[in-house]
């Protein structure tokens, strides 16, 4: 089945042969980008960012530029028409004039998948609320794919704020659809994932899951570390505060016992969860996970606008 | 006389001849955008909005791009150096050289006129308070001639807020300047269209022009039904609103008299004046009448930039 | 040495061999633009403006347009991760992969300086609080290049608040590095350039300083009148300001001795230092000097990128 047309929401929307398209697309393309310099040509990427958010906008602005595309948008919803009292469904029903895909960014849940009911143009969903983040699901699995070379058999360490990190949740249900995963999800007890979606995923998919509050007993097992921040705020005092945030920052000195090919991504901004002594070992790839973001995005771009048909 | 070169102020700056020119190039491309989508190759559409306005900023910056050329630009005066205390002469004239046509939106009446005067490059008024907003009649006359065939012998009513509505002013005020045009003018008492200008529309052209409260007795002689917003706060007491407010709702019920051929236009963006079930009714056009939009703000563009000139 | 990859911090990072370059092929650009119309096909402009400035900003998204390459960015820093703690070095790490060149704006003094450490992609500092703005002083010098021939033997004039004025400090030390230049301070004594920076000139440069109040007397020698807003609120006191403010405006009254082909330029905006009689006298370029800004930024795009390396 053809991407071309399509609506991206939710991860897991896409089957796992529709990601894989997607991913070795975004690879070939990283792997040759020159090849692709024309191939959006005449095309327009519309971005509604109805809530601020300069890297994933400049992401896909980006990606539409290098495919030979044009760009245009908003960054904020304070100038649209919303205050005016109109819907979604009619912004979107003018909106999709003007542009041959559209990037929507909402704070609020279900925007997106809202909106794609009647957009006429393939719409992808830019993040809403703490809801679903589809191209950052893809920024990691494209990461991964590159440095791991299968997306198989790894024992993932997810680690932070896995009680409301948008961002882990998606990465989860989504890695859990792949053969051989085991995941160590290390968190403060607070800040555990939802039990809900950790049943989901038991009873679902075939996975091994370990809850833990440790990051370093369980540091030589780990093929891929998944850091992400902790809001201070989220927790319930400051003495629990304290106690734990170290224990969830990474170092070097807490990698001496990891794997020589040990894989850390962060969706990013960092704040401190991640030394800067990490930045220049190998394993730190949460720079070029956020430059091979800008790929996957491309060959999204490509297959969705139906530029690239991929058989 | 060739549109190179020339500013668009007032929609009445234009001869019937001149709009008729560019509403043909509008159609013609709207037919066949792809023979023009290289015209404004290496030209720059600067869109100067001291006054956000999403659906019209997007709307010319899809049209400069369809025909190849780039945009830049502001979506609101609070990046500028207005608030240095620079005059609007002094803006323009180093604003004239980062761009070859520009689009000025501005809350003051009056000020995309007095920018045209130091302005080298062509202005095009992208809206001044509650004064001008040529584009918009554009896209109005340009989708009549889409739907009808001609401008010609139409029955129009204009229905809500008439008083202070710019829209509808500029609309009537183009309208009545073609050959047998009736005007069925429909809103509260408090809202109708202002004295002076339907005693300078009576005076100068060959119109009819009926003043009533009620839509739906004259339903079946319309021709086209152009719809605008009533904003509450018009009212001078709750009382009324609640009395008048449904009589200015359009919806299929009332529409069961109405002609077949009938054409239902909105300036956007709607609130509730039309009902969504209308959306569905083959005379409703509304959305249509904003893609058209894009059309003919390309073909002027592409006139006024001159890299297309109608003998 | 080729400009190729090199970052643009402080005017005075540039030889005046590089600086010479860099103006020549800006002239040659504006002589025939269409020439370089499309050298930076497929190259991205990266505005990173963390601190509004339409005018810097329009100006390099035009000459990067102009050069047939593409922008993205932000016009100021509400949009940013900055808000969630993410530091300059993070920020620039992600940004550098979204362009092939940047430009950043910053409130924060050197913060355009620690972000080129960073960046892997040519970075050119659009101003950063009071202190650099190398492409204002390049566009000083490409304008005084145009109308005097050669940069050698001037007696320039540099007039208005002298202490705080980011763009006559540059271009005070820039010019200082030129043959036989000759400088006339023309401040309120409140206003007089810091002692450091002259006693810095002075040691280091073959120039001559006269530093006055007064505008009129030396009027007669003057051959570039570079002028300059002073903001009320940098007086001391309201007398002083009322006493001392029209010294420091220019008029047509005030030009009747000054040379024939005397050069008046301007950073821009001017709110009152020049009179608007002076526009339309020949030696009034601040208009052309904020248009040929353009040329030499895309010389200095051309440059940075590589797309033209003089050798």
């Amino acid at each position: 089945m053809s991407l071309k047309g399509r609506h991206v929401i939710d991860p897991n929307d896409l089957t796992l042969e529709e990601i894989q398209e997607v991913v070795d697309l975004g690879l070939k393309i990283y792997s040759n980008p020159s090849a692709y310099a024309e191939i959006c040509k005449g095309k327009i990427l519309g971005t509604l960012f109805y809530e601020a958010s300069t890297r994933t906008r400049l992401s896909f602005e980006s990606a539409m530029l290098r495919l030979g595309g044009s760009i245009l948008g908003f960054s904020d919803a304070s100038t649209t028409s919303v205050k005016k009292g109109e819907t979604i469904a009619d912004t979107i029903r003018v909106m999709d004039d003007y542009a041959d895909i559209l990037v929507m960014r909402h704070p609020r849940e279900g925007a997106p998948k809202l909106a794609s009911q009647y957009a006429t143009v393939p719409l992808i969903n830019g993040g809403d609320g703490g809801h679903q983040h589809p191209t950052q699901t893809l920024t990691d699995l494209i990461t991964i794919k590159h440095y791991k070379g299968e997306i198989k058999n790894l024992k993932v360490a997810l680690c932070g704020d896995l009680l409301f990190g948008r961002t882990v949740h998606s990465l989860l249900k989504t890695l859990s659809r792949y053969e051989g995963m085991k995941f160590i999800l290390i968190s403060p007890p607070e800040l555990k994932v939802p039990y809900h979606l950790k049943n989901e995923i038991l009873e679902n998919y075939d996975v091994e899951i370990v809850e833990t509050n440790c990051l370093e007993t369980h540091m030589p097992e780990i093929d891929l570390l998944y850091m992400t921040r902790i809001q201070k705020e989220r927790f319930f005092n400051e003495e629990d505060y304290v106690k734990l945030k170290d224990s969830y920052i990474v170092n070097r000195d807490k990698l001496q016992n990891a794997k020589e090919d040990m894989l850390i991504l962060h969706p990013l901004p960092r704040v401190n969860e991640i030394n800067y002594d990490v930045d220049t070992d190998p394993r730190g790839k949460y720079f070029e996970q956020a430059r091979l973001g800008i790929y996957v995005r491309m060959a999204l771009i490509a297959l969705l606008t139906g530029v690239i048909e991929v058989c």
